[in-house]
């Protein structure tokens, strides 16, 4: 059975490649897709469209260039995670996951128990937590078998 | 011209109430609404269904039954105003933003400028950024004129 | 805060009057609705369209005029209670909360604790599982309080 | 003309396979899905992602994760065919009966006639009653004819 | 409860005001809804934008400007009565009910033996097939009972 | 550029057909779907799921047997051709075209001059009015074109 | 029969004070709704919530102030009144159209003769078009007779 | 990763035909679509369906031929670029982009600078402004890039 997957959320570890080469190495039907997780490359977005004095609209117009991106792929998923790590607020990884929630569309969490208070909201929506790669390796390889 | 207003996010501080009096010098026909404010008894929202032994499902009891009442008031909204804090994650407001994104209910946050960036993708959907109560108010004053 | 509550399930025991009376006691703003109760009356509810000579058309005409009046009250209302009691299959009653997970209208299901098992899916894609009316009252004070 | 068939419901007799082989012999252009059958894989479901000492919250994690294949396999089929067996409570047909009834998605039921009574809500929203898996293959055979 | 129901079809016998004198005769409280009734009123509904050389066109700015008024009234509906009569095409009456039925918006269908046969698959998605007014203000008093 | 055509109405004329030779010969990529024309194939749709004794019942479960195709078909189709001929009701057809109407699902109608104005709701809400198959084909020729 | 009527597109001329005279001296239970037409305030909308240097992002956060009213407005109406004068390029109202037909909100063009080649596409969407205030009553008139 | 973009307004400049070969040159895997370019076509789509001796029911049929064809493209479609040029009103530009904001479908502008104030309710709904061909082919080929 074939799935596809959107990865969402933090962009400083290479949790999504682990999860690609778990998925692999079990032989899984899985299409990953996810943003431009290429940090400078994403802030940097909406630069060609002309220069912003001021950085909120220099976000503003990148970021919306990345929903262009992000909005169609997470709406074409059949799953989506949600990685919040250690660092950083990590806002748009709450924020893909309430757009999930809204949409029907089921999303797992990736995090470490010491966060689990502040995302309570984002978990209580979720169709599971996981702690680790592996065990989001294992629900996929479980939910895609013949 | 008559609007109802959720107001979600940051509970620590005093905002709901200054936009609320804001609202009602100004003669608003203004409804706010908004989940339950008084975090102990937020966090205790599930605990009469039953003791836990795990923090994490002590959260998501109480999380659900929360979610009855904030995501029937969204939906039953005509504008969201999403706070964001100095203090905590507040996954919980990105959470919420991205709700109504996906549903196209119209919201706005309010936060400082020092969190711009963080904050890009909840912006970038958003209908306006404003950086104090006075500005929403001015918002609500004007988008219910006669 | 007002809420309009549809009570799904059972119809052998008076746990509806229950709750309506905990609802009361506590001044709760609450609406309850549900299908017509009255056993005899919901199975001929649709006897007077013409008499059947088969078991499956008699049920199929009522249960459709039943329909009538219970798709109209659930997608009405801001929560809906599932109840599953001792006997009977109850189906309708897993059928409601169905139901109600594709519409994304929030429920909670009440039942005793032997039959977790057999309504894992029900209860996971529930708000909360109440074991007594009592806690069905508490939610519904805390969801509507002010 | 193809089709695509989700098989829902009792997990105890070979009905799936009967009617797999029936459309086989048939030659018809027929793909079928449905939940994990294994019914101890199935309870497990969740245990990779963490021990439980209730039996509530391990039945939770694992309905949770089922429903990820389950929900997008519903969604993304042309007809579900809900069968109920002489054993057990099957709430979790029921369930997704319902949830096809409020997607507006068709589907047919499978149960011999000494449950009819029970069964009427569930038989009223359906496109079709079938009593044996012969059946079944018969409509799907009228339905894809060229 | 409160009911609102359109009342669709036939516009050349009184079915529409016996049915709402049996409603007012058992004291419910259903509001009736319905298109313009008077024929000729309907046909000039458009005439007043301009006269039209051709009838076909005549025709077409009537129906619009009919359909503003009938779209709003069955959308905002509980209940959609669909009466075929004796005489004429009423090709509106099955359009209405095809709209209905895409909506999932609960209807029942009014008309005589004699042609059950062309008109079933009109009856396949209502909710019931009543043979006279009676009968339909029946079902208005069972759905609509406290 | 390919499309979908659903062609909806009229069983007793080989126009189906003709539309289809039209397409073919100007090498157009539209692939056409319809209801099982065979009429009488189509009115015993359901009787292998039991013998009924009353011509309603009978009719009945061909209409939904036949509607999981039709309405499966319909959704999936880019657009709908919906032929009303001389003779019979095809209340079936007026009802296809509300469903498409209501699903926002572009329909041309097909029929002589002489039934405008009992269409004239379903040709209000229409894209387009032939009276002949070459028109159809030709529509046909012109929304494909690269 | 009460309606909800939104005004939309042109505000350099007092049409929507005509329509609403005209709605009152024929005694309509019409309410009427607008975007703010204070051509100098509705440009100044979002200024309160800091200066811009460009005047991109100026007509930017002044326009989705404006929209939170608008989008709230036109879904609540039953009802849009689309007005084209002879001057400005008005793809606001264009747009507005636009919006309503994707809803399927009935709307009204309300525009003179001369400007009916360009308008073609938004008249096409369109359940009317008229020409004068006094035909935009008319209309009101009529779908909202007892 | 594939995109389908539709490429919405402007018909008199070749615009499209550049930002095809700029997507080309840059070997994305983007499929382009659009209504029919061919100004006469266009405006001659609905003459096979008979004459017309009103220009204005001559525009209503070809709008409506051209629609069937633009309505399913711009839903199947993962971005709309639309494109304002100096000359005339453009009516039906807007209109695609209040139907792309109706949906929920991402859309970016193309126009020059000196137009920005009459076009800001439109760019305020869109994902970007770009004011040449080339800086739409930087979004598409950042968008789908691996």
């Amino acid at each position: 059975m074939s799935f596809t997957v959107y990865l969402s959320g933090e962009i400083h570890t290479d949790w999504r490649d682990e999860i690609k080469r778990g998925a692999q190495a079990n032989g899984l039907d899985v299409v990953f897709t996810s943003a431009v997780t290429d940090h400078d490359a994403s802030d940097a977005a909406g630069d060609h469209l002309g220069e912003e004095s001021s950085s909120f609209w220099r976000d503003h117009k990148s970021s919306k260039v990345n929903a262009i991106r992000t909005k169609t792929l997470i709406e074409a998923s059949d799953l989506v995670v949600v990685r919040f790590g250690d660092k950083y607020k990590q806002w748009n990884a709450a924020f893909d996951a309430g757009y999930c929630a809204a949409l029907g569309k089921p999303y797992v969490t990736l995090h470490s128990e010491d966060i689990i208070h502040p995302l309570k909201e984002v978990d209580a929506a979720a169709m599971a937590w996981a702690t680790s790669n592996e065990q989001v390796v294992e629900i996929l390889k479980y939910v895609t078998r013949d």
